[in-house]
């Protein structure tokens, strides 16, 4: 047996920090969709501990000396190369912060999540407040260790273990050039509608086994393989499991079917790339996704980019009508295009159309990054919110439950999160505009439920090239130039002010 | 801070890796009532990283010298000395086989457990034999290397793992105490039933969900807290989950209600035993139920003692006649009882009915004994069990799906378990005669689905005293006196050969 080199002994230690974090993945599916209430306290026990077990591979001793001593392998290919920067970044995180806070913020993010379960529809901003206290303090704690260590402003230290790379001031120069048309954008699409007569609601109710029926069909045709994957309920829906074990989630509401159907659609765009990331690299961090930005752009494509098209709505109108038994000009493919298109100002986030949904994401950026700066305190967040709401999407909330506790991700600890959002919903265009320029057959192939060549161009220029290059660069290899705001407003305005 | 005394560092170092077995047991659960086929090499890689890594923490160097320092606290209580004693159980099966055999043999398990599922059906014992044999191989290595340090031969070595102290000398005792009676009885049953006319078969279909509706009322009725626990489906019932968050499944057959009760019913009688482990010992060796005897005695205690008794079948007749809208004599108490315990010589071991159950258990304890000690060669299994099936319970299966193929414990690398069942049935019989006799309510309240004298009873005496004493001892102050046949004879006399 030889004995393995540096490098070798370092994607040793990090498989099995790959594997710990996929049955982290495996028991936050669990949480979210299957666990009775009561299993709450020793759920956090064993995630925490398999968190900081995950954690104490990272801050070995040895991993500095190994790094360079890597570092130093010429024989190294691109990808193991990629996957040791991949591997250096992990680090750099992991040894910011100490593992009694990595377990204190774990355990705080359950409690709290747990708490907000209830808080949500109890409208109980003040009851949980306390809980969202110790969670911002643990992040806070968590944002200045990082800051000092990765040289970086707060925001940009949380921003950086979501979306590589990323800073507050290349937010700031996006969502100034989105702001710069998009309130234009709202008012005439909104205008524009309001010419033309409104489209038809299909009327419920839509039986959640039908429902869900509809779900699986749609995921097949996108290409789930459910060898691979599940479909199943979650309070708040999300994709999660593992690469070779892909479990999104929704959640179902009888007299609305397209809220759910739309849900799954986008889910299944993330677990699209989960799973056509490379099996070689897995549990390595060079076979991860590249990042939150480009995660939401793959769920956001699918959703946004292909799914309400014409294209594919004239395709899902007659499997519609068929399965829910409806009859009508509603279930016409028109009437669903314009209903699967109308722009709203609204007050729930993941409701809003793609248009006003940025509004949604600066004000979010904006609290967020007040909050971690301590410009903002939480007691004053429910007016805040309300103040910004008012400025950019034009109206206001009647209550905190579609306010400041309407999204889960402040109360299980995600912070300097939300602008991916909005970055993956940019990228998203730029990405479909190359895609349907490079094969003319992708989008007549949305008409025939067939997504083949469009899942293969993602495959080969996004899945396939997982972390071993930049963000920037895969999307400028794919695209032809950086990340801008132009495909997106190209894409409003061709679906919202014209034809 | 006060530094940690040895025994609290080692009850810290027991804590970890308590955690890391809850965690094992999610995952498990999971791998048979959720995971997609295409997951399983993931879950394969998950759950033997796991499982190293809690064998890591028993084979830390520190540890042998942290027990001799533990040992000589003197402040130490009962419970705590008990831990220790667990912990050193647990360290020297653990340090007797290497890391490298544990992963091998979970992989190689898990392997084959995916080959089974279809190998079964398709009656192919050929086809699965070389993984079977690769599983058999590293059993023999495990037992060879746990017989070495354990100074015990080699089929006890194994036994040791599941039934603490429990030896083949023991089990052969109490097999042929056994077998001096059965014979007689199960012959005197069948002629017996022959004079009576025949009970009648409910007529079904009878929907999958409604089964699922009277189990989870029956359920409810035992005591089971849905707070802390589900009911699912796999291909193989089993009790999962942790103490917090208890996990049975069953599997439903249309045509067949009372399978999927009595399964539901049985399993039910163990989730009560996790359920009622002492929440201070959680995730401690001495917390864990006491050997797999005692936990089969408490799923026979609730299925063959308490829910085949006239009593709750007086109590289940009109809950089932009117979930299944079932009319005419078929439904009647007396019938279901007659139904429920019906002695019949059958090939399928879960199927068979608990006076010819032992039969099956002392054939597979034969053979795995003989595999064990290669006194029998995997090819010749189908024709040895062959055999063993016409001697010790008069038929002999058509094929192997019905034959060697059966049951899933020697495909998932467990061996030396099958005593376990009919100890525990003999347990049960002789707990059930204990606690009727000291609450003479037990019995009554069964007639009206009140479980909680008996479930009051199993607490106390059993499930709150976790592993604080041996299984003998826990009987004995139970009952009166240590395991012998006479109670489990009189239980099958009273119920067959009587009234």
């Amino acid at each position: 047996m030889h004995a393995m080199t540096p490098y070798q002994q370092l994607e040793t230690r990090f498989a099995r920090r790959g594997t710990l974090q996929e049955a982290l993945a495996v028991l936050g599916w669990d949480h979210s969709a299957m666990m009775p209430s009561g299993g709450a306290g020793a759920r956090a026990e064993q995630v925490s501990t398999l968190e900081v077990m995950a954690h104490e591979i990272l801050t070995a001793a040895e991993l500095p000396d190994l790094f360079v001593a890597a570092e130093g392998q010429n024989e190294l290919d691109p990808w193991q190369r990629a996957n040791l920067k991949e591997m250096r970044r992990d680090w750099l995180h992991a040894t910011a912060v100490p593992a009694r806070l990595v377990e204190a913020l774990t355990k705080a993010s359950l409690d709290c999540e747990m708490a907000w379960r209830q808080a949500r529809p109890a409208n109980d901003f003040a009851g949980i407040r306390p809980k969202l206290e110790t969670v911002l303090g643990l992040v806070r704690e968590t944002a200045a260790a990082k800051a000092a260590k990765l040289g970086k402003p707060l925001y940009d230290a949380l921003l950086d273990a979501y979306e590589p790379d990323g800073s507050a001031a290349e937010i700031d120069r996006q969502f100034a050039a989105l702001s710069a048309f998009l309130p234009g954008t709202i008012g005439a699409a909104i205008e524009r509608q309001q010419s033309h007569p409104a489209p038809v609601q299909p009327e419920g109710p839509f039986p959640i086994e039908r429902q869900k029926e509809v779900g699986l069909k749609f995921m097949a045709a996108l290409g789930f393989d459910f060898d691979h994957g599940r479909l199943d309920v979650s309070a708040h829906p999300f994709c999660g499991g593992t690469p070779d074990d892909v479990r999104i989630t929704t959640r179902y509401e009888e007299d609305d079917f397209a809220r759910a159907m739309m849900g799954v659609l986008h889910e299944t765009g993330h677990a699209l790339y989960e799973r056509g990331l490379p099996a070689d690299w897995r549990r390595q961090p060079v076979g991860r996704a590249r990042g939150m930005s480009l995660h939401e752009s793959q769920s956001l494509l699918m959703e946004m980019q292909a799914c309400r098209s014409r294209e594919f709505l004239e395709f899902a109108a007659p499997i519609l009508r068929d399965t829910f038994g409806g009859r009508g000009p509603a279930w016409d493919a028109d009437n669903l295009y314009r209903l699967n298109t109308r722009v709203e100002r609204s007050l729930i986030r993941v409701d809003a159309d793609e248009a006003t949904y940025p509004a949604h994401v600066i004000l979010r950026y904006r609290l967020e990054r007040a909050l971690i700066e301590d410009r903002l305190q939480l007691k004053d967040l429910p007016g805040a919110w309300n103040d910004g709401m008012r400025e950019l999407v034009g109206i206001v909330p009647p209550d905190d439950r579609d306010g400041c506790l309407q999204d889960i991700h402040w109360y299980v600890g995600l912070w300097g999160y939300f602008p991916t959002y909005t970055l993956g919903a940019m990228t998203a265009a730029q990405l479909f505009q190359a895609a349907t320029a490079a094969d003319p057959s992708i989008a007549p192939g949305l008409a025939k439920g067939d997504f083949a060549p469009l899942l293969g161009w993602l495959r080969r220029n996004i899945h396939n090239r997982a972390s071993s290059v930049s963000a920037s660069e895969l999307l400028t290899d794919a695209t032809g130039k950086p990340l801008d705001t132009a495909a997106f407003q190209r894409h409003l305005e061709n679906r919202y002010l014209k034809d």
